[in-house]
């Protein structure tokens, strides 16, 4: 994972087809393509960075929540007390798509300004047909807007909804029986995931909502040993998810699994900064272990309304023992893989799509030293210049 | 500390003098003066930020000693090794004025960018008359520049160069006899301080200098009880510092001492972050026992090279459970008290600098809470208005 090639005084050669046609001195690249449209850089190129778990669909921030735990009221009594998710549950319902696209727009806008080219977007605020659809639509119609690209995928089982408390295999029922053939016929997530956490779906319940995920085509996540161990990590390994998130209290047998396993291991640091925690997932043991890892936001209105990933990989430097180099394959490469797009985009090499950021700086290991700025002056997105900072800048709330 | 006076549809008007002449209604103003030029903003109108604790000059970046630290090397071990802030010595001593002011200007504008408006900055990367003046004539000269306003600090204390080991004492003494005369001779600083620390300057060492920079007219600032406790807040106290910073290890009588005093407990929280604590100093505790706290980036390239204040308002709520109101009023407020400004910046009221930061939000909540990404839309210096956005970036290193 610490294996970055540095190319000196670089060149690309991108094609119409917003593809990367080729990689290398200028020289080589202008014999290639005479006539090619020359734009020259200064700063370090990367590829566009991959934000591979994302809740990017939702209505208000939950300001009142940062201030209560710092009143030292934990996740858990909020979550009781009708905050929580289920706060954004409540506000989701309420809202349309075309309300939910809005919201959603200047925050996008804001993830592309900080480098970020491909997006995971995870419903989970709606916990009801119609409403998860309303999360996915928004999706899709950002999708079409433009910038960045996202990657749907459908989290139904999030969490249960308060109307199902007294029945959660019934609500998971519902999941496997009415939303998931629904969202697979419309067509609008290309993964499934689960909350499975002791107190929120059980791994017999994330089995059941992944397996027959599975049979609908789609591609399999899992939020797995966040806050308590129970597993998840295995289950995800056996059942080929693509990625297992959050990792937080995962154990040493599930280490092992993962290492065995083409899963990535997706770790959220902005969530465990953000809820105060002092510990942060054993990134450096996993990988040790040879574990593929990948640094994501968890970009949320409760525990991580955070929008960069060069911060991101500071904390995986200073606070999880990862290289710079293994932060940067983390938000790239990794990235991609945790989308199920490793061939096709993380890396700047031919035939991989043009998303490209640019940062103002003369080593890439700036990217993860200077923190809380941000060097991000151009970006790429299948070839085509966006110009962020002149964007204006638009209110998030 | 909490205690944050929101106006809703706030004016303020600003007399050619960038002093802040009223704020009130839009009408009460427009009475107070019919001729008035009138700007609208969209957005939340905050003082300038000031960020009381830096060591923004210096020269190259430390990208190294990050890595190092993941690989487990500890602090202390890397300076015996000759990284760690002698590394940035040798560097600095081979610079002149000039080029220290060509690399800080990109650094301070980057602040700006971010919102603060006054910096503190202090010396400490020469440790010999030549050097330390260098720096500190940087200083001034980017004073001219214009933004941000500068606040200068000698440090000729930070700590022992390599050609006194030998001799501690006389490395002190070369600071009081030779050194605090020349500063105070060309009138570059305005505070002194020392790093007291155990491994560095004594309890003794530090009152010698401190005493000796009084008699020379210079305000008071003191490094203490950073990594190892030594007594450093109850001294700052004692000698009626104007603060006392890092406080990671700050006993309970010394927090006693400070609530009794009016000296500012400057709490640098990216610091811990970015050498990978896992603790913070005991922020709620003090402000609970009436200390009042500041926040400040500690911006520096070996262990903080952060340049964002209302990251270390994220950080003060999320990791030292302060309120949001708190961490507002201890980047304004009482930052302006930690340099000896609290009559005159920090706050958006009759008399005092029209230094003001734009954020695009709706609710003051939301600048520690978006975390990680910019918010600042519009700056104004001495009433006179930036485009930071509009800015090239620099690069930084």
């Amino acid at each position: 994972m610490a294996d970055l090639d540095v190319v000196q005084r670089g060149s690309v050669l991108i094609g119409d087809n917003g593809l990367i046609e080729a990689v290398g001195s200028f020289k080589e690249l202008r014999s290639l393509k005479p006539d090619a449209e020359i734009q020259e850089v200064d700063g370090v190129l990367f590829p566009g960075f991959v934000d591979c778990h994302t809740h990017a669909v939702f209505g208000a921030a939950r300001l009142a929540d940062h201030e209560r735990r710092a009143r030292g009221i934990s996740y858990k009594e909020i979550a009781a007390a009708g905050g929580g998710i289920l706060a954004s549950v409540n506000d989701v319902r309420g809202r349309d798509e075309s309300q939910l696209l809005e919201l959603m727009k200047p925050r996008l806008a804001a993830l592309v300004a900080n480098g970020t080219t491909t997006v995971e977007v995870k419903s989970g605020y709606g916990l009801e047909l119609a409403a998860e659809l309303a999360q996915l639509e928004a999706v899709r119609r950002a999708s079409l807007v433009g910038l960045p690209s996202l990657v749907p995928t459908f989290l139904g089982a999030h969490e249960v909804p308060p109307e199902a408390r007294a029945d959660p295999d019934g609500y998971v029922s519902t999941v496997v029986d009415e939303m998931l053939p629904a969202v697979q016929q419309q067509g609008v997530a290309r993964f499934c995931d689960v909350f499975c956490e002791p107190g929120v779906f059980t791994i017999e319940q994330s089995r059941r909502v992944l397996e027959a995920a599975q049979r609908h085509g789609l591609g399999l996540k899992l939020h797995a040993d966040e806050i308590d161990y129970s597993g998840g990590a295995q289950l995800a390994a056996e059942l080929g998810a693509v990625s297992a998130d959050h990792l937080a209290a995962v154990s040493e047998s599930g280490i092992e699994v993962l290492s065995g396993s083409s899963t990535i291991a997706v770790l959220l640091p902005g969530t465990m900064l953000f809820l105060g925690s002092s510990s942060q997932a054993p990134a450096r043991r996993m990988v040790d272990a040879g574990v593929a890892v990948a640094l994501a936001t968890d970009f949320n209105p409760g525990s991580s309304p955070g929008l960069s990933l060069p911060l991101m990989a500071t904390l995986g430097v200073s606070q999880m023992r990862l290289l710079p180099a293994e932060t940067i394959i983390a938000i790239t490469v990794n990235g991609a893989a945790a989308v199920g797009e490793a061939h096709a985009r993380g890396q700047i090499a031919p035939g991989f799509r043009a998303d490209l950021v640019l940062a103002s700086a003369r080593d890439w290991r700036e990217l993860p030293y200077w923190y809380g700025t941000n060097l991000i002056s151009e970006v790429w997105i299948e070839g085509a210049a966006c110009h962020p900072r002149q964007w204006p800048v638009n209110c998030l709330g």
